[in-house]
This record gives structure tokens, C-alpha cells and sequence, in this order.
């Protein structure tokens, strides 16, 4: 009797744990700026995700969580990497910063430079592998949607791509890169040159279509 | 007697009108910035042209004039106009200008904007051509010569040539597609795709074969 | 009887000339950026120079007319000074100009050189001069009205102020210091240390109160 | 004879500890930009404050350690904090930044937002007092040493060092109102009102003189 008991506990135990395995969804965080904040409002990017999940009976598997925070730049991200992300013990992060560190620049004077972003950039990659979590890297999106390299930041947002495609190589993380994907989109989806309409409302920020695009891109990462 | 004398004075006259309409050479004035300034020394682009008009027997038609100054933009070339082009009643002029008004927004945060960029632009060419001079207008060369477009002023520079040739439409001027040729040029010559050392010194201006480059663009508007 | 006519008729021609001579009102005009073109409104500080005129019955002898226009920059009053200005003979000209040209470094990367700054407004006052009216200059104002030399730009407008401060040496024309004006006036004015409400609306766009302290800095100067 | 031994190697351990106590040095850190980098020169403001001390009887006391690195913003300390600072285990940090924050918006476009100074500035000290060590802050020097605020950055760089008088009110740590008497000190001793050789070699870094005024300035708070 008392064996069986025993064993009965034992069985119990693997079947509890097993469940609680199951339960135990792998936590995917998504840090950025503000197109990644926009990312889980009802249409972003992180939403639609969401449901692709769902729809793929893998809901089950994933957390995703947004991390996103208007105009941060990637020394923002670093000084918020603790709290935000490694405390969170996260499987994998994507990280999708740059634009501010370009865009600022003009703005407000207050970019990044492009050795600065790449050590900091490296340091937050460091960090988050340092927990055992998996990390992909995005390259920065676009300011202005119109054809042919004529906004006037297409330049120095294809040097910092270029550095984050760099760090990929070095560090040998997955890339996604962004700023390629969605200047060839553009250079056959915007028939009257338009600025802003195409992927972005303001030539920044995500439309619908733009959510959908970036969700697409994400995809295949999400694993 | 007395007749004679008046005809043949006459004749003399018409002679030595015409000889002296020969002699009078049509003056073509290079209005720019440093790299122009730079395009009257020994190596410069306007001396290899003045150098190929000698070569083609064709240096008594034309006087070349350069008349470039060091960080120049659209308008410091307005307000020097008269002075330094009109006064001289040339019977061409080109106009190349455009990199330090976009440079010097990242330098010294006092560039030009494009709709004041264009306002002069149109306004030089109008005062020129109210003199019956003939007007060649030319896209922006580069700041650094890395090739793919990750030059961090590529965008706003393509931006600015873009509003050059729409110009060159509207007013019905030719136009010299500098940008454009030394973009191609770059992406060919450039095999370790360095910064600087393929057509200019640092970037901007012009080593030998640059001013040689200059050149061969100008030589077949010299007419 | 003939004769009496004629002389009549020589008569009343003379007391007409005079008339239209005494109705002939001097011209004066207010060159400058948004607040010169806010100044036109109707609490705006020309239109109070406007009613001050009336109230000491010196509006005969006066026609205020307000030529700004917002975003100008030096070398824009410049680019329009023979069309809004030299084409309407005025007796005497403001320039008011210098705020955008310390502003849009910062917002645009488009400011303007301190040298250009002051290459562009000898040249303007050249060519008024040469028409024989009078010229008065005006230092820039305020971006921000925080007292204690706090404001991010208090040092880059003080140092324009000083460029036009010495034109009006070089030049000897009258000055308005403005800029140390409104200074004083903040530091006394503004316990609660707002950035704007205080003479402007927004820092820089002037209220109902700079509007009124506008017109009396310029009211002893209209003659 | 046993009891003799024991009781003697007692009384030398206890003289032993005390004078390894004694020669336990309290480290200073100095954590800051160029001017600390040059701090440690022959003549640098650190070599200067170490003469004192040793004229002074006091350097058995002090271990002064300069931890600057031209070219630093206020998160470039940050990232390298850890490293260069609390692994060191100081008793004292002097943090003397700013002017590149201010100074790279103009030059670079890559100066640090106010907020942003603000809040990784917090973050620094923070970490420095969870260690047990004392924290004194310093406002920034000057970008050009013309007198009666016409320094183009004069403005700017009182609004960030209105932000460190605050933060050390807020954070209740001592303050080095550097900007505010370095100040005062060029309205009396620049007669001819020169951008630079008063405390400085170009306007930011200092002479000589410079030194020893900054050495004057931190010496009191070397306790």
C-alpha cells in the first residue's frame, strides 16, 4: 500500500511538473522606442503577433511583451536594461532602436554618435546574453518614405544599419534588417513618391499596413 | 579723291569691327564654392578645361573665370551676384553650389533650408538670365565617398539635387547631374570603399582626379 | 480776363501742390519676422503705434507699414528688400531682425553665420541708405523668458545682439537695444521664473503686454 | 614562556592592523571628461591638488585617482561606472560633467537632453552613495571666456548647471558651483575681453592659471 502511494505521489509529481512546464511560457520582450510602445496598442505590430499565435495554436508556448518608450535612444534602452528586461528573466529580445539616435540629431541636436552607439549597443547585447537569453537585432526603420535615397536622413540611417549589421556579424546574433526591408517595399509600393502613407502615417510611425508589415518581419523569429 | 578716302575708310572700319568682335571672347564665369575656388590652381577643373580649349584650338573664343569662394552657399552667391557675375557680362554661367548648404547644418547648424535653398536658387538664375546670359546649372558632388548610400549626408544631398533638377525643368536650363555621375563613378571605383582618396581629398574636395573628373563633366557645356 | 485766369490758375496750381505735399505722409517701415507680421494685428505693436499716432494727432504726418514676414532670417529681408521695401521710397526703416537666424540652428540646422549675419545686414542697411531714407536697427529679443541667463539661447542672442550693437557704431545708426531692454524688464517681472507669459505667449511671439512694450520702445523713434 | 609568546604576537597583530589601517588610504575619484583627463598632467588641477597635499602633511590619507575621458557626456560615465569608479571602492567622487552635453549639440549633433542629464546624472549618484561613498558634483566650466554672456553656448550651459544646483539640493550632496565662479571670475579678470587664455587654452580647456583655480576649487571638499 504504502509503494503504491509512493508511486502514485511520484507519478503525481512528473504530471504537476510537466504541466507546470507547459505553463512556464517562454517571455519574448520587445525593446525599443515608440514604435515598439505603439506595438501593442490594438493594431501594432506586437498585437498582431499576438494573434498569429493564437491563430497557430502557439499562444501557449510565448509571452510577448512589449518594452517600448517614446524617443529613447540606445543609451536610454541601457539605462532602463535592468529593469525592463533582465529582471523579467526573458527567453529571447529583440532589440529595434536607432531612429532617435539618427532623427535627434536634426531635431534637437541631441543624436547619438555612431562609435557611441555602437558601444552601448554592445553592451546591452552583452548584458542580456550574460543571462543565457537569446538575442535578435533589428536595423532602424525609416524617416520619410519617399523614393530613390531622397530623405534627407536616408544616409545616416543606412551608416547606423550598417553598424548594427556589423554588430550582427560580430557578435553572431540573428539580424533583421529592417532598414533594407522596408526601402525596398517602398521603392516598389509608393507610385506618387509620397512622404509619409505608404508604411507610416508621419513617415515614422506605423499605419495599420506598416504594423502588419513589421508583424511579418518578426515571424519567423518568434521561436 | 575725297570719296575714296571715305570708302575705304569705311571698309577699314568694318574690318577692324569685325576683327575686334573676334577678338572679343565670350566670358564664361564658374560660380561656386571652395571646390570651384579650388578649380583655378594648378590642377584645378578649370584649368584642365582652359588647358583643353589650348588643345582644341579653341582658347581665343572663350574666357573661363572662376569664381568660387570657400564655404559658400546659395545665398552668398546672391549677394555677390552683381559684383562678381553679372559685372563681368558673361555670356555663360555655371552654377554649382549646394554641399555646404547642407553640410553646414550638421557642422555649424546653419545650413540651408530647401524652400529658401530653391528661392535663390530661382532668383540667381532670373537675374543671369535677364542679361541674356545662358545658364548651366549642377547637382551637389558628395561629403564622403563610401558607396551604398551610407554616407550620413547621402539622403539630404540626393534631396537637394533633387530640388537642382527640378529647378533645371522648370527653368528650362541644362543641367549638370553632378551627384548622380559621381555616385556612379564611386560605386564603381571604390573596391575598398573608402571615405575619402577616390575623387576628393577629404570627402569633399577634389584630388587630381577629381578636378579631372570636373572636368570632362563641364568640357561639352563649353560653347 | 485771360490773363486773370491764368494767374488764378497758377495760383490755385500752387496752394494744390501744397497740399499734396502737406498730405504726402512720410513712409516708415517695419522690416522683419513673425512679430513684425503679428504687429500689423490688432493689438499688434505697429497698430498701437498706429492709435498713438492718432491720439497725438501726428497720424497725418506718418504711414506705418508693417513688412514682416515669419521665418526671416536676415538674408531673407535681404532677398525681398528692393520688392517690400526700396520699391515703396520710405522716409525711414526698422529692421527687427534676428531671433530665426539664433533659433533655427537649433530647431533646423538653419541659422545663420555670425559674419554672414552681419555681412547680410551692412548690405541691407547700404542699400536704404543709399536711397537716402533713415535707418533704425533692433537687437533680437528672447527665445524663453526664464530670468538669470538660463535660457538655452541667452548667450548665442546676447552675442547677435552685440554684432548689431556694433553695426549701429559702424554704421552710426540709431539703435533700439531691445534685447537688453526685455532682459531687464523679465529680471523685475518674473517672480514666478515662467519660461513664457510674461511679455510673450510662447517665449518668443509677443502678448498683448510685449505688444504694448514693443510700442513704447519704438514710439520715440517715429519721426 | 608559551602564554609570553601568544600574549606578544597578540600585541603585534593588534600594532600590525592598526598601522594597516593607518595606510588604508581613503580613494578619491575624480570621474569626468577631458579637463579631469588632463587633470593628471604635470600641471593638471589632480597633480596640483596632490603637491597640496603633501605640503600639507595630509597625503598618507588620500589616494587621488583621476578617472576622466575626453569627449564624455553625462551616460558615458554611466557605462563605464562599474569599471572605472565603484570597483575601485572610493570613500569620495568628485563628478565634474556637462559641457560636452551642451557643446555636441552644436558641434556634433549629439549633445544629451536636459531630462536625459537629469535623470542618468540621479542614476550615477545613486549607485556611487548605495556603495557608502560620499558623492560631490560640480557645475560645468565655460564653452568661451567672453565676459557679459555672449559666449554662444553661455545660455545653455547655465540651464544645465541650474539642473546640477538642483539635483544636488534634491540628492542633498555638497556642490561645486564651478560655471558660477568661474564666471565671476572672468567679468574681473578679462580686460580685453578675449574668447580664451584667461583659465583657458581655446575656451574649454584649461591653462595653467586654470588648473590652479580648479585645484582652488576642489580643495576644500578634500576630507
Amino acid at each position: 500500500m504504502k509503494r503504491f502511494i509512493a508511486y502514485f505521489a511520484f507519478i503525481a509529481a512528473i504530471v504537476f511538473l510537466s504541466a507546470f512546464t507547459v505553463m512556464q511560457k517562454k517571455k519574448i520582450i520587445f525593446f525599443g522606442d515608440s514604435i515598439t510602445q505603439a506595438g501593442v496598442a490594438p493594431n501594432g505590430y506586437i498585437t498582431l503577433l499576438q494573434q498569429m499565435l493564437v491563430k497557430s495554436g502557439k499562444d501557449k508556448a510565448f509571452d510577448l511583451i512589449g518594452a517600448g518608450i517614446g524617443g529613447n535612444k540606445v543609451y536610454d534602452l541601457y539605462l532602463r536594461l535592468e529593469e525592463d528586461v533582465l529582471s523579467k528573466k526573458p527567453g529571447l529580445v529583440f532589440i529595434y532602436v536607432g531612429i532617435n539616435d539618427v532623427w535627434h540629431k536634426r531635431s534637437f541636436g541631441t543624436g547619438t554618435d555612431p562609435d557611441k552607439f555602437e558601444r552601448f549597443y554592445n553592451k546591452i547585447i552583452d548584458k542580456i546574453q550574460a543571462t543565457g537569453a537569446k538575442v535578435v537585432i533589428c536595423t532602424p526603420t525609416v524617416v520619410g518614405e519617399k523614393k530613390g535615397y531622397v530623405n534627407e536622413l536616408d544616409g545616416d540611417l543606412n551608416k547606423y544599419s550598417e553598424i548594427v549589421r556589423q554588430i550582427a556579424k560580430n557578435k553572431k546574433v540573428e539580424l533583421i534588417d529592417l532598414h533594407k526591408t522596408i526601402i525596398d517595399y517602398i521603392n516598389t509600393h509608393n507610385p506618387e513618391n509620397k512622404n509619409a502613407g505608404i508604411l507610416t502615417t508621419d513617415g515614422v510611425h506605423m499605419n495599420d499596413e506598416g504594423n502588419r508589415f513589421l508583424a511579418e518581419q518578426f515571424w519567423g523569429y518568434i521561436k
